[in-house]
């Protein structure tokens, strides 16, 4: 098994590159696995992308992203609805089991967070029964507090594994991201939750870098490059058994501004100094 | 008793204006109370201070801020011990028994976050005595997760009543900050665990405002403005049996170059319409 087997390239990092191109330097770079995002599969259609990674010798880690089912009224609803199953079906197409939900902020003028959380337990109610005819989990996603308002009112594990407790863990799980939940003084404890749920889907890394973005969504780093203590986080991971693919999701225009190629050796350099000593 | 008996101006609302200027606004709008930042206080003078909220009629509702608890070398430590030691005596000097303590973030280079909080809790014990002495009572506030790095590891309330456990509720007790824990899934129980325990100290109001400042601290803003609900959390709060000062400490660039008189005016208002109500 060679150093990168258990690395995944989530095709954000690159985000200038064509799906062809991210599945082409994930296998030079000689990983075993590579994340896709739904904008890059369609360009190159489901189908052709599902055969492009099977014969580069590829597994999908996950599909980015299901989700925002947050909308308040029956049209948005609805229309949350028919994308996610969609989504489910492109999951399945693509030979990953993991499709990964963020799920929504407030809607608009709403205050009441609790309501909103409400409504994700209710849509992710209706979903789940599609995903489990098609052998999909829908993969639950804390993001940082900062985006609780426009982006995910789902904001940390604990919360996740309420979320995903009514559901067969085959069905709903939970995602890891070192990005959004470093700081939280329970991740320990909800890392081994998770995994004794045999919840735990998906662990993906990045730094936190400071000063925050002016676009905060571009806040993330390689890792090495911030705050976040991989040693600890990544030994919680492998304790609990998780054996899986460890995915690097990286926006941050900086990156998205080098030369591909470099990005990709850089994650395979710091994974390797970083985190896979602590698998 | 008029509707702004519980209102207390924070001074770093109108950072520009003096501490005369603020005591003469706060008590000409009919605010009860009045929350100090030790910088205008160490202008204006210890005593003189003390002097000018008293002759005006205003009560200090905090001290803001001891902390910056978190250095790992020893003289770093002895520096925080001395400051936290003379702020201490500026509360009580001052006629407030409470000191709102910020932790701190991680030392330089280092990324062993739970390190940094063993170090929070190492020195509370140490100043818990001295604050007893005087009648003064160590405030914890939780910071929003984005300040974890580098302004306080201490992320959520239920963290902070954790560290306040040993102590006696009267030396160490916890502010409620709208700003910083409105997204936290637990909010509803630590606020009444906070009540339970005789550890509710503050209530500070303001809104979460979005997009992100390029200098993350000045993102707060007016009640109304942002996403907090705070009908729903000043409930909870006076649920308790909480019956203090509510305050209000807005760090903003914008209403930091707006009149300061203006400034007190919309704080007043929005405190009427948006937050007395539910109290």
């Amino acid at each position: 098994m060679n150093a990168f087997e258990r690395l995944s390239l989530n095709t954000a990092t690159i985000k200038k590159s064509t799906l062809a191109e991210a599945v082409e330097l994930s296998a030079a770079a000689g990983l075993g696995h590579i994340g896709l995002w739904r904008d890059r599969v369609a360009e190159a259609g489901l189908e052709k992308s599902a055969k492009l990674v099977a014969d580069a010798g590829l597994q999908v880690s996950s599909l980015c992203r299901g989700g925002f089912l947050t909308a308040a009224d029956d049209g948005g609803q609805r229309r949350a609805y028919e994308d996610n199953v969609q989504a489910i079906i492109e999951a399945a197409t693509l030979g990953t089991s993991e499709l990964i939900m963020v799920v929504g902020g407030l809607a608009d003028g709403e205050r009441d967070i609790a309501a909103a959380r409400g409504r994700v337990a209710d849509r992710l109610a209706e979903l789940a029964p599609v995903a489990q005819e098609h052998g999909v989990r829908l993969v639950l996603e804390a993001l940082h507090p900062m985006y609780a308002a426009d982006r995910a009112v789902l904001s940390t594990l604990g919360q996740a594994l309420d979320l995903a407790a009514p559901f067969p863990s085959r069905t709903v799980g939970v995602v890891v991201d070192t990005f959004h939940v470093w700081w939280d003084p329970q991740l320990e404890q909800q890392i081994r939750a998770a995994g004794e749920q045999g919840r735990l889907a998906s662990y993906q890394v990045c730094d936190w870098n400071l000063p925050i973005a002016s676009d905060a969504l571009l806040s993330r780093g390689y890792m090495g490059d911030g705050y976040i203590d991989f040693a600890t986080i990544s030994n919680w991971i492998s304790q609990t058994g998780y054996s899986g693919p460890v995915e690097v999701e990286i926006f941050n225009q900086q990156i998205w501004d080098s030369s591909p190629a470099e990005v990709v050796q850089t994650v395979a350099d710091r994974y390797r100094t970083l985190v896979l000593p602590h698998l």
